[in-house]
């Protein structure tokens, strides 16, 4: 094999059966509130802490996600899941009143790339008929974990990003007459850029979507403005500006149809955003929303979306060793 | 489909190609040091933390596993990979020089399982020749980060487990002539016993395994007594016991072709490890070294591996919120 990894061809067409995206206040105040399936007028949706709230988001959009499909929880015969919480316990909580097996994925900021990447393999592979994905991330816990407690008031530099209060679930399934499928994806290398500054995930992770990306072009008979969107996961205004300018140097020339879910979530002249939304649960409900949306009222046919992870910790930061970046690549297309 | 999970029937025979261990001082004093492929005078492994050691530790194993195999890095399609450092980064760091596709997997102690169970059906799908799998865990880095730094001089309780330093990789490929293969996989439920001490994991982690044995047994025409060895990842002396004891409840009699890595791994007698062995490393060296051994030497032919993950965090534990547990079952087999 070449260094260049291999597009996988899913030959079955695995459909998106359903999706669901439940979020916070912020992005409710956000340009695509009419897009999402719930919200809660408290950040902490009626749980203890911000993280345990967070678990009952998760739980919420996959109780949303299997309704929306006309199934029950016992239908899905695999749930994927991960988070960007220690120990992804986000989805470990949400999910364990569910009584469903159960995979635990690691994409950082890519979950939802990932887990809709493995899902749609994985029905692909004839062993699943119905396979759940879901990812979250939640402002206050991530504050509190990567950065600062809410509460000592930091101020946040220019480059910093919002971590998007937000969880998205995808029911992937060979099972189901939805038009929209997952057509190709491409695992994501690990790539580090050298970048140690982790209030600029951007920088840190541009350099592994433009290795995805020119992997994926270099192997493709497709070209950029084939695509109806080419959209990446959280790169947000600094790192899609970065990502646009290191892909034009590979000769990819990313256009009017190139986004980022951290650029469409909030508004950036009247929320205070800095540098765009990022976090797991940014670029799932962006998808799992206004993107799915587009789909289903035939605007869009062809897309190609790209999960961007950041793969730093605290601890790691402390001990200054960059920030290795990852992104999974899964085009998405609707029939007729 | 019923409440039982489906048990996955690799009809390809993904064959285990290679697997390699690395491992720490305290594990080559005790009684597999003979199988295990490498180990260091120093716990840092010649880096500057104990959690970069993980990370060398990772691309050592990953390193000796393709020499084994006769292989180069590129031959790889896809790596899988995860650990208990706060998000993966043992992994990440590790595999960053390697520059192959990548999926981050989080199934706590399970990992080993959960990585094996993924490879197979990816291999078997049709979709991949060759897949790595890679977990890893470091005493040091384990204990400050889910207890206290080794410095403080905390006492363990009796049913507290010593976290193997150890890192494992398996190779699973359609493409060799190795006799050893994955025949079955079940993936865990995530099961909440309600345990909260985070010093008896043992017990948390007892009810998935047995769930998982119970969703195994009565989907299968095998009896326990079919097998050669059913493996337990980490329950340790505490947790098999409990482990037995609610398996019998359930009508499932282990006898003495059970055992357990955490027990298999260290000398009770004269090692200071109270409760035995626990962490990723744990099941991954134990089943890479002295289990793979067996099957090599024809010692065996028919294991039920169950790795066992307790999926807390320091924070969770904080929090008063129970240890939820998971348990991935992989049926090996050798042919001949």
């Amino acid at each position: 094999m070449n260094k260049l990894g291999k597009i996988i061809k899913l030959n079955s067409c695995p459909k998106i059966e359903s999706a669901a995206s439940v979020v916070g206040t912020k992005e409710m105040q956000g340009p695509l509130s009419e897009y999402f399936d719930l919200s809660h007028t408290d950040e902490r949706f009626g749980a203890k802490t911000y993280e345990q709230a967070e678990s009952e988001m998760v739980r919420m959009a996959f109780e949303i996600s299997i309704k929306k499909a006309k199934i029950n929880n016992g239908d899905i015969e695999l749930a994927l899941g991960g988070d960007l919480q220690n120990q992804c316990t986000a989805q470990s909580f949400g999910l364990v009143t569910e009584k469903i097996p159960y995979i635990g994925l690691y994409g950082a900021c890519s979950n939802m790339a990932e887990g809709l990447m493995l899902s749609s393999i994985l029905v692909d592979s004839g062993h699943f008929r119905r396979v759940s994905c879901s990812t979250s991330s939640h402002f206050a816990a991530s504050e509190r974990q990567f950065r600062f407690p809410l509460e000592y008031g930091c101020q946040r530099t220019p480059t910093s990003q919002n971590t998007v209060t937000g969880a998205g679930t995808f029911i992937v399934s060979n099972n189901c007459d939805s038009k929209i499928y997952v057509n190709e994806v491409l695992p994501g290398i690990i790539t580090d850029m050298g970048v140690k500054d982790a209030n600029n995930m951007g920088a840190a992770m541009a350099g592994a979507a433009v290795d995805t990306l020119e992997r994926y072009f270099t192997s493709s008979d497709m070209k950029p403005e084939d695509f109806d969107m080419i959209i990446t996961g959280d790169l947000g205004y600094e790192g899609s500006e970065i990502l646009k300018e290191i892909a034009a140097v590979v000769n990819i020339k990313l256009g009017k149809n190139y986004y980022d879910c951290g650029n469409l979530i909030y508004d950036r002249e009247s929320q205070d955003v800095h540098s765009g939304g990022s976090g797991c649960g940014c670029s799932a409900v962006v998808l799992a929303s206004y993107i799915m949306d587009l789909f289903e009222n035939n605007k869009i046919k062809d897309v190609l979306f790209i999960g961007t992870g950041a793969l730093l910790s605290p601890g790691s930061v402390l001990q200054r060793l960059s920030i290795p970046g990852i992104a999974h690549l899964v085009r998405i297309s609707r029939e007729g």
